[in-house]
């Protein structure tokens, strides 16, 4: 590449290809080109009526359209390729977005984001992102104060709520070695736990028998009572119980456990006390709400993820431990090219407490939102999404055939359409689902409850307003109601 | 949020603040702003000699700089603490970074990380991010088809090669359930092999004995005819060995383990081999170097992430299998809310193939580079690099007082500085690298080797060239001369 031979075809040198891949007036044209992109589909996503949320595309056409056809030599025209990319997204700016837990971020976040990748640092080794660190620090202590944590806290920032999870577990099964010696371990869990507890605990090899489940109650919560007798039967059955997994709030249904209440059997028994509090840990900003993860400062490790509830683009999960030392006992291994000295004689090398080796500067837009727009931004928008979400449950209760799984406690609501006559209900619900996913003009999931399938949404998007929801009610009435007529 | 109440201040509306925050035309303007601080720091970066590789600066003075202290109304001004971030950077685009496997990406890929932040879609479940799909599945075929595999390979894209090892390595528990049950299990794996091998090992509870440590060859190689002694080793202490691990290339000295005769132990005994080919996946683009993976396309898993010689920002990790339904193994766990059918039948939903649960588009960056630049620009940057890897050694040679821990395999070398009356060599080569940090115009890192602390350096910035390479000598004689001197 120094000394490029005479080439003899019209092709470019290696040399010039790199330069004009790296060539700054090349990067500002195309990169100009691409905010006026994406300003216009903000705006059209968040105001114009006719652009359907999720254009439906089934997936084997899809795959067909992004063919593994790579050329050997380029065709540059990025600025086409990522707008077919826009046009085909789910359009979670869209206020009809009311489906999994993940918000179209703020676009000063992405703006972030872009930074991070541009620069690609990392927050592993401190010479590798030496602000990282600063603001990776920062960012920590902040989560750890507004949860109510005390000065001894600290912790990681990490990419996304499941790897966070596994995280803090794996800091749970350090501290109880000497217990997971004499007998295999497990956890108390809900029902309700998000997925990746589970997952944790069978990637930690403790098998699906790692984990005890704890039936919910008939509002979706953990029932701090029945630990005890769960205990036992986990004891009985061979296991050791080193640990209780709350939820702040659950997946599904939104439901916040009983911390105190938790917190105290935990302290009575000498387990760690893990809160998955991915989704709703972000009530601690708001007054009207922080009531909801009372006692959340008594856990022993918790994780927030700032890409839901801090209008974030994925990932950015903090892993808050009540003990900041915790956060070194599972990564004490060796990786000599990178440390110099002991873990906690270097709190900017994040990477002792992390599974991840390259860690990404997820700190910068965590960090620069709330230096630029402050703190109560969050707390009014999460405020008003709990609120919003009452009201919807209020307006699914005037609606005839309507019924809420539960009286909603954070922003997420999960209900089914019952018509006079209806035969197997979950075919109903799932049927009416794809309906919707086919028109394009709301999203909203589903979720299987005890109780049976369920339509079920996340109030996420902060410009959803009650004739949004009026709307849906009126599309799924209409599904349901087409359905049932053609039998 | 809906009915604002009549404001007795001048403090804005929650409505009016959040409708800023997601203005288009605000975005807009502060995206065209940080688009051109991109492109000068881009230029500067590339093409300023005065302008150093990494203003080093404490730990302790930049936490300082990135204080806590987030106020509960904003401070809108993003450009200006970004500028902030982008000026204590390490500037990988310089081309005298010569430090660990990441490099100063190309820019556009940085564009396209924006427009998956923006969009915060994701390829967990096929709704949340359709053309991701898509484009995953292209990516990945891509990516085994150059690796030498079959029409059966399949695989994901993970966050990192940390993870993505881990992922592999659950898949080969997994296979090997039955076996773990009777006995412990453990890997065959080289004293030179990654450190998130030992920590994938003991995340699944393996504990450091579930590694079975193979000392390298003089050449930092894993030698092929030591295996078997090494399994009988480990079924001596009631270990059983259920895989392989293999580099390609390793961290430390960028060795290429013997893949063939490695994958001949494999198959014989019916063990897994995984490749952790993060770095050395990539010489299967180019014809000069591909020999270096002759045989990698008969391990079970390979890990190569695009991250570091495909010029992308980070994470963006392939994990390919031989047979791609190996990669559903280790995750048949349910999660309801998400998924409707079995794995296998929904290729297009990737979160039923990894640990992550919200897992970004990083698809699009590894597409749109590969399709808008061509496959022949990453080849010709191997063999660039690569190339010139041989020539600093042979400069090296050259040079009183160096000497090369290897002759190098890739583009990675590693050296010592030995002036005559040398006392404490690893002090000395960990006293220039300091005085190297401070001054700041080269970024090189250091390993342990059996052989002592050697100076380490990645020649990844596709813009090193041997006048760099000289002046790396220079300053690392003038450091080690005067630190001689001072005794």
């Amino acid at each position: 590449m120094d000394h490029p031979k005479p080439q003899h075809d019209d092709a470019p040198t290696p040399e010039t290809v790199l330069r004009r891949a790296f060539d700054p007036e090349l990067f500002r044209t195309l990169g100009h080109r691409l905010i006026d992109q994406l300003a216009s589909h903000l705006d059209c996503a968040l105001h114009d009526s006719r652009m359907p949320v999720l254009p439906w595309v089934d997936p084997e056409v899809m795959a067909n359209t992004w063919p593994p056809d790579f050329p050997e030599r380029g065709n540059e025209n990025l600025n086409a390729l990522l707008g077919r990319v826009l046009d085909a997204a789910n359009h979670l700016h869209h206020p009809a977005y009311m489906g999994h837990q993940v918000p179209g971020p703020l676009p000063a976040a992405a703006l972030c984001d872009l930074v991070a990748s541009f620069l690609n640092n990392s927050t592993t080794v401190y010479e590798m992102g030496a602000s990282g660190a600063g603001m990776e620090r920062s960012v920590v202590r902040w989560m750890a104060a507004t949860l109510g944590f005390g000065p001894q806290a600290g912790g990681v920032l990490t990419s996304g709520g499941s790897v966070g999870n596994l995280t803090g577990l794996l800091a749970a099964r350090e501290l109880h070695a000497a217990k997971c010696r004499r007998k295999p371990p497990a956890l108390l869990v809900s029902d309700q736990a998000h997925y990746s507890i589970l997952r944790a605990v069978r990637v930690m090899g403790w098998g699906a028998a790692g984990v005890e489940t704890v039936p919910s109650d008939p509002r979706y919560r953990l029932p701090a009572e029945a630990l005890e007798e769960h205990q036992h039967r986990a004891e009985a059955r061979g296991r050791t119980i080193i640990g209780v997994v709350a939820s702040a709030c659950s997946t599904a249904t939104g439901a916040y456990d009983p911390l105190p209440a938790i917190a105290d059997f935990c302290e009575a028994k000498g387990l760690w006390l893990h809160v998955d509090a991915a989704h709703g840990g972000a009530a601690s900003l708001s007054d009207k709400y922080r009531h909801l993860i009372d006692g959340i400062q008594r856990a022993d490790s918790v994780v927030w993820d700032a890409h839901k509830m801090l209008l974030m683009p994925a990932l950015v999960s903090g892993v808050i431990y009540k003990r900041g030392q915790d956060a070194y006992r599972a990564f004490e291994d060796e990786a000599s090219y990178l440390y110099e000295r002991t873990p906690e004689e270097e709190w900017y090398n994040y990477g002792h407490r992390t599974i991840e080796c390259t860690k990404p500067m997820n700190c910068i837009k965590a960090y620069a939102m709330l230096h630029c727009y402050g703190t109560r931004l969050f707390g009014d928008y999460v405020t008003a999404t709990y609120d919003l979400a009452r009201r919807f449950a209020a307006m699914l209760r005037e609606a005839p055939g309507f019924h809420s799984a539960t009286a909603p406690e954070s922003n997420i609501v999960c209900f089914r359409y019952i018509p006079d006559g209806a035969g197997d209900l979950d075919l109903l619900q799932a049927a009416i689902r794809r309906r919707l996913l086919a028109d394009g003009n709301h999203y909203i999931v589903q979720t299987h409850l005890p109780a049976g399938l369920h339509l079920r949404t996340t109030l996420i998007n902060p410009f959803t307003r009650e004739n949004h929801l009026a709307a849906l009610i009126g599309a799924v009435r209409e599904a349901g109601d087409a359905i049932q007529r053609q039998g």
